[in-house]
């Protein structure tokens, strides 16, 4: 059984996943996968390599399929444990690690990516996080589902086929309640959604928007922690991303399959990470939470001085990766005005 | 002037280098360097390839040299502001990016380390470390100075002659807050410092002890969120660096030394992190905090669940990592007991 265990200076919260228990040896110098399809688990007629599908979108049950979500063979948590218990160890705390981890196989395409899918089928991916959010609510267990995706493997892919994860944990995570925390303060003093006004004032003075339709925008947030850090964000209050209509699905994908293709026009398909941060599954909407997908591509390294203070070294101001971004539609490496 | 921005929502600082600025195209397909001494900055000889250095140790003005610290040529905070402007843009918060960036070359030889150079040659980099601090707490407009290591391309190092850095700034960093705050509740709650209490423990328990001595334990942090995370602690209260004796500065240096080499003998010269954890620079005596040095080795990414939630996945159970690095002094490879 995977745990959770508790720093007990600083509350952090880390899973110690006992069940890849590692050796020295295991830690081998990393390889480059040879690239291609050939004995990929998630490729069309290999799907008796995965466990048993969740979730299927297209054809019918046997025929061919857009989009898959699978549990994780190797999963960080699981839900085999029941009720969730909590032990201590003199000043330690831990919990069991119950939760979910699953697999969203974005395509049967090996070789196909968010920015070059078309936009129907990138909404089908979006249709699956939806689905999944609005499933897992029902296990008492969970506190909160993570969609996240790593792509290449500079961060963290360990598969080359197109896929995003979810990880779904018993305890709010760490970022999401300093989000909750901080937005419920504004709130308080303001009366409005902090994420409302970042998006007002974005639109209005320019400098760090990147793209907006009249549903969505995405923006270089102001205190970008990576070069070419975009978040999207619905321009209406929308505190749960399982509150997503059919035609928002729509633009949202379009947007964000246009924002992944600049991306790849101007670093040559980098290696980024996003994550989904949606309100919580035991309050999915509260009035100072606003949804947004922070998508952080791989450029530099983070280092021993990130990881002492906490504090991220951003070498690219926000205002010149909107730039370069809006200009990145006439083509790689234009010079900005 | 680069600048620190402050995200509105959770207070994150970032800094943001405006001074390396890089357009798409800076940003190149990683390059492993070539290894060996050839045009190294910080090799004997080319001294005056770096700024004029603010310490040296062993021999002369003119003479060899043991250990020298130098400015970075490329600092992500510098001191020429004057004094710290804070400014704001609507709803946002930044701050001159005042501070000091500066190198710690650990020798001369650009083939040595941590775990190979004699342990009074490891001492003189600890002693560089300390006098560091002394003088830098003199800059009223600074409050914090972390000292850490990047070693190896992975973990962040981009030259390769062994060194170490120290950046200063003008706010007290995130997770050194968290742990000020942290240990606080402990000690109104117990009136005992968390640290002590967890040195206290892992003596006891010695599951997650690695190496110990009169002065000083390496352990295998509880809630470790690092695969082999090895934190080293005096073992008496001591709440900042600065205050470590002459006859301390032995026991340390064999300490880390140990520690660094049986990392290398487990790993084969493993690219890691450390940070050391010191008292503010404007309260240096808190009878609650307890100077730390955490080593993280890089044998695992980082990737969107952790940047997404805050917390870590860590597939080696501290225990584990302890029992090993236990064993490492009969050989690489060893199997436990």
């Amino acid at each position: 059984m995977p745990e959770l265990r508790k720093d007990p200076v600083v509350e952090r919260w880390v899973i110690i996943a006992t069940e890849r228990a590692r050796r020295p040896m295991d830690f081998a110098p990393e390889v480059i996968q040879s690239r291609g399809a050939e004995g990929c688990p998630f490729c069309p007629g290999h799907e008796d390599r995965t466990p048993p599908e969740v979730y299927r979108s297209g054809g019918s049950e046997d025929g061919p399929w857009t989009v898959r979500v699978v549990p994780n063979k190797f999963p960080a948590l699981h839900g085999d444990g029941g009720e969730v218990h909590a032990a201590g160890e003199g000043i330690y705390d831990r919990i069991d690690g119950v939760g979910v981890h699953e697999v969203v196989i974005e395509s049967p395409d090996h070789f196909a990516g968010l920015g070059t899918l078309p936009v129907a089928h990138v909404g089908e991916v979006l249709v699956a996080y939806r689905e999944r959010l609005i499933a897992l609510r029902k296990d008492p267990r969970l506190e909160y589902v993570l969609i996240f995706k790593n792509h290449g493997v500079q961060a963290g892919a360990s598969l080359e086929h197109p896929h995003s994860q979810l990880i779904s944990t018993p305890i709010l995570p760490e970022l999401i309640s300093e989000e909750l925390e901080g937005a419920l303060r504004y709130f308080r003093m303001k009366e409005r959604c902090v994420w409302c006004d970042i998006v007002r004032q974005e639109r209005r003075n320019r400098s760090r928007l990147v793209l907006e339709d009249e549903s969505f925008v995405a923006i270089a947030p102001y205190a970008s922690r990576f070069p070419y850090e975009t978040w999207v964000l619905p321009t209406a209050h929308r505190s749960s991303f399982e509150s997503l209509l059919p035609d928002e699905v729509d633009a949202l994908a379009r947007l964000l399959r246009e924002l992944v293709a600049r991306l790849g026009r101007l670093f040559a398909d980098p290696p980024y990470n996003f994550a989904l941060h949606t309100a919580p599954l035991r309050d999915t909407d509260p009035e100072h939470f606003h949804w947004h997908l922070e998508l952080m591509p791989k450029l530099t390294r983070l280092a021993g001085f990130e990881l002492g203070t906490g504090f991220f070294i951003n070498p690219t101001p926000p205002e010149d990766a909107a730039r370069f971004l809006r200009l990145a539609e006439a083509g790689a490496g234009a010079t900005p005005a």
